[in-house]
């Protein structure tokens, strides 16, 4: 029993790569001695201050300095706040992949996209199914949530329980899958989990989310009383409202037009999976569409976040290569905006109106229920798996404080209710919990095969060049005579009117004489010419603009 | 007679220079004969695609034009959205200003620190007051709103009435001004007016907005709640919030620090106006309250929308010179958060709550109602008036829309309720209402001194600019004998790292090497040399990091 008892009193150790302190990204590490599995591999979309930027990874360093012990990659489902990393991961470190049915499919598209299938080791998990690890075993338990076949997961160590929920809401009556299986939930938790990682996205919202087929009436009342076409958009992986609209329109006589690639791949996955029922003569092209009565026809597309390429906001633009918005279209945004997207949103309703077309949002009918567990559902899985300790997972910071105390209330001690921040390195044992490192976590910006951290100077230069514009003052200097050859160039972007600049520039080249003359005549040190130049060239140009460009000096040997 | 009745058959003129839309802007242009008077110069707040700009104001060319028939800029409300441009207004047209009391200090302060103070006509005018503008009779009427001495204009034509609510709500128990007087409104309106434009910001809201006064239960039971010290954000103008609080400081034994600039200029503005009643011993300063017990202090402070520059969002950074965020502090947003701001009044409230503080906003209390009439109140102003045309102002595109809709089933007919955009003159006689021309109208954007319209290549630029980065190549020539002399220099920004910077340029310039000895050998044309120099560049590149920078050739002759 000494060999047990040892490993026993090591410690279970968990740390944020990237995946707390904000919505949408999530990874999480979990190691037990020898033994390290990663939970999730997402990306960010880029906020605004991130200008360029394609997504955001979490920062991978820790993994793959410690690659030797990293036994797999355990995925929640599949959005792409949880899997749209798989590849940046795959590609740096050769691990095996365990995800549940559609989530393997979704990564297996993006695997092959990035010519990293064929070394790819795919595992498909079942919930109940246990999958060794390294030394731990690992049980997917299935949840409800807004993309069928996700689950939580159940990881057993020494220490006892540890589950992470991923993201989830109890839904008693949903449109795809089972209702929420809390037995097998209450079974994994036995006699009480040693740590429990829960989703925090509602953790400030009182109540309970309402199920799925909630929606289902709102959108029936709008499509019945929509006198012509009805446009409706959700997100590409909302299979059980492509469900719901495919109904509808069995319901009402119209026939289902899916517009854009990637609705069009997930529905066609989600039918081989067996999650949409929707008979094939259903389903028709837009051009199909286009010879219908109008009244006949329903379209469904992607654009309800006002993404630039979707199909609605394509539309909205008049710039769809297969669908015109027309007079008297009614549609249907079945999503609610995700903070950081209203403004994108917002003008594409107000285009669609422009248009000519009747827009009805969640504000006016219930056009969307949420995927995530609001706080009496949250209340329910602590009390279910009363944990020894609590993590609140995949929230912004409030949510997760919000998370946190709830926890306590439902008897978590309130040292055990920890808040953790990316690269906390959490020790727990049966008698402590104590962060007892730093590692290096957080934001990686990928722009084409550029990958750069948060201190990258590239997005802080880009920042700077957006609010300033730049002003290049080039010249060509004989160092050996000491003397500027030619004129100075001045060429800028972003900062003044081509109309403007010629003359503001002349002037500029004036002011700047003094300093070319002191550089022959008082030996000037390299660095303190071009420190001259800058600051010359950046004093006048505020002085008559009231701006401030970033000025660079470039210099040419000849 | 026969003058007058010549002179009816001149049609009236309506022209938006910048206020319909969206949200915010407005200037609102109304000739009758010879006469131009202006409604409102706001400016609207930069959105997030137009990086470094100031403001935005309207495009006032067509006034510029027209000085001589320009009468006067008639002023309802001290709102930024529709006083921010007077001074830009006042620049290029020395006319006389009307406007109520706080705005016409608000427009005095603004005048005075753009130093143009000295040569403006400021005229002070009281509801009831008419006032001539050229041959046109001006009334202004008392409206509620979020700020104290807000108006409606009517305006006296030949043609009959002609009513601009200005922003406002039906509020019977405000807490500041008289309820709203809709015998006044009803005696201008007589037996119909001619045309109504009426605020559309809550077109789509049904029901009735609340008073002002909705506002104390929330506020006090916050404050009542509140374990130690308060801070209560809002806007500077919203005085009625400050008198909210300064009573619930009064009520609970605290003493009330206001902090920030423009809320302390505003707050001595009301009190001399009257309009704020706070005892002086009621107010403390950030330094008193430092020595009092938490539980006896309330700080005021601007910062509701997140703006990086105001009191909460630098207590939220830690960097607030005077008020540090302690452990309990309650901070209430006695706001609502207007749209595009949502970023960074999350972040805000992020960064407050990992500081310790809780944070009540309009989610959890009522902290806040707005100053907008809804659906109900816009059918009785429609019902009081019998306007025989219908133009709603102030709001997006499909606010707009609804307004117009609702107005029609008011018993306006569809026809005269009409939809305008910036830049439409709407021709109006008793008999036709017609869109005659498209005048120059819209955004400017404002930076400094640098004034640019929509097509602005500037901003354009910056946008390019911040999503790629920029790379300069220079080159030193010997033209006359069509040589380049020396090495070109590579000089980037927001491209690439500066580390990875010197091999890919050494690179880039053997790339471009071919390129180089074909300027000497083919005697290329300058233009192709310079198109040659982009291309491969700029192919090179996008093919060693997918990216896609502005390549910029900058030639020097020597």
């Amino acid at each position: 029993m000494t060999t047990r008892r040892s490993r026993t009193e090591l410690p279970l150790r968990v740390l944020p790569l990237g995946g707390l302190g904000e919505i949408g990204k999530n990874m999480m590490v979990i190691e037990y001695g020898d033994d390290i599995v990663v939970v999730d591999a997402g990306v960010l979309f880029p906020e605004v201050d991130m200008p360029g930027i394609d997504v955001v990874i979490p920062n991978m360093d820790y993994l793959i300095e410690n690659a030797d012990r990293v036994r797999a990659i355990l995925i929640t489902h599949g959005h792409e706040d949880h899997i749209g990393a798989v590849p940046h991961l795959l590609n740096r470190l050769n691990i095996p992949v365990y995800a549940p049915r559609m989530a393997l499919e979704l990564i297996r598209q993006k695997l092959k996209n990035a010519k990293l299938l064929a070394d790819a080791e795919l595992n498909r998990v079942e919930p109940g199914e246990v999958v060794q690890a390294g030394g731990l075993s690992v049980e997917w338990f299935e949840v409800c949530h807004s993309i069928p076949d996700a689950c939580g997961i159940a990881i057993d160590t020494p220490l006892g329980k540890v589950i992470h929920t991923g993201d989830f809401k109890i839904d008693h009556d949903p449109m795809i899958g089972e209702p929420s299986d809390l037995k097998q939930l209450a079974r994994i938790a036995g006699d009480g989990v040693f740590l429990l990682m829960s989703d925090s996205t509602y953790a400030e919202e009182e109540g309970a989310s309402e199920s799925d087929r909630a929606v289902t009436d709102g959108l029936f009342r709008a499509i019945a009383e929509a006198p012509a076409r009805v446009i409706v958009s959700s997100f590409a992986s909302q299979i059980a409202r492509i469900q719901i609209v495919a109904d509808a329109a069995e319901a009402f006589g119209r026939k289902l037009a899916i517009v854009g690639r990637s609705m069009i791949e997930n529905t066609k996955l989600a039918r081989e999976l067996g999650h949409l029922r929707i008979p094939d003569d259903l389903l028709i092209t837009p051009a199909q569409a286009d010879s219908l009565p109008d009244s006949r026809v329903i379209i469904m597309t992607t654009g309800s976040q006002g993404e630039p390429s979707s199909g609605l906001v394509r539309m909205s633009r008049d710039q769809h290569r297969e669908v015109s918005i027309q007079e008297d279209d009614t549609i249907i945004l079945s999503a609610n905006t995700i903070p950081g997207n209203e403004v994108g949103v917002n003008d594409s309703i107000n285009d669609l109106v422009q248009l000519g077309a009747r827009v009805i949002t969640n504000r006016q009918t219930m056009t969307h229920v949420s995927g995530h567990a609001r706080r009496e559902e949250l209340r329910m899985v602590i009390n279910l798996t009363r944990p020894q300790y609590f993590i609140p997972v995949h929230g912004e910071f409030r949510m997760l404080r919000a998370h946190a105390d709830l926890a306590v209330d439902q008897g978590v001690s309130p040292e055990n209710s920890i808040v953790l921040t990316d690269g906390d390195v959490l020790e727990l044992t049966a008698e402590s919990a104590e962060i007892v490192d730093q590692e290096v976590a957080g934001h990686i910006f990928v722009h084409g095969l550029g990958l750069w951290d948060e201190a990258g100077n590239v997005v802080v230069e880009r920042r700077s060049l957006a609010r300033e514009g730049i002003v290049t003052v080039s010249l060509a200097i004989d160092r050996k005579n000491r003397r500027v050859v030619g004129e100075p160039r001045l060429v800028s972007m972003g900062f003044v009117h081509a109309a403007d600049a010629e003359s503001l520039f002349e002037d500029t080249k004036d002011e700047l004489q003094p300093v070319l003359e002191r550089f022959s005549s008082e030996r000037l040190e390299w660095n303190e010419f071009e420190d001259l130049i800058r600051a010359t060239v950046g004093r006048y140009l505020t002085r008559r603009t009231k701006r401030r460009p970033l000025v660079i000096p470039v210099t040419i040997d000849i």
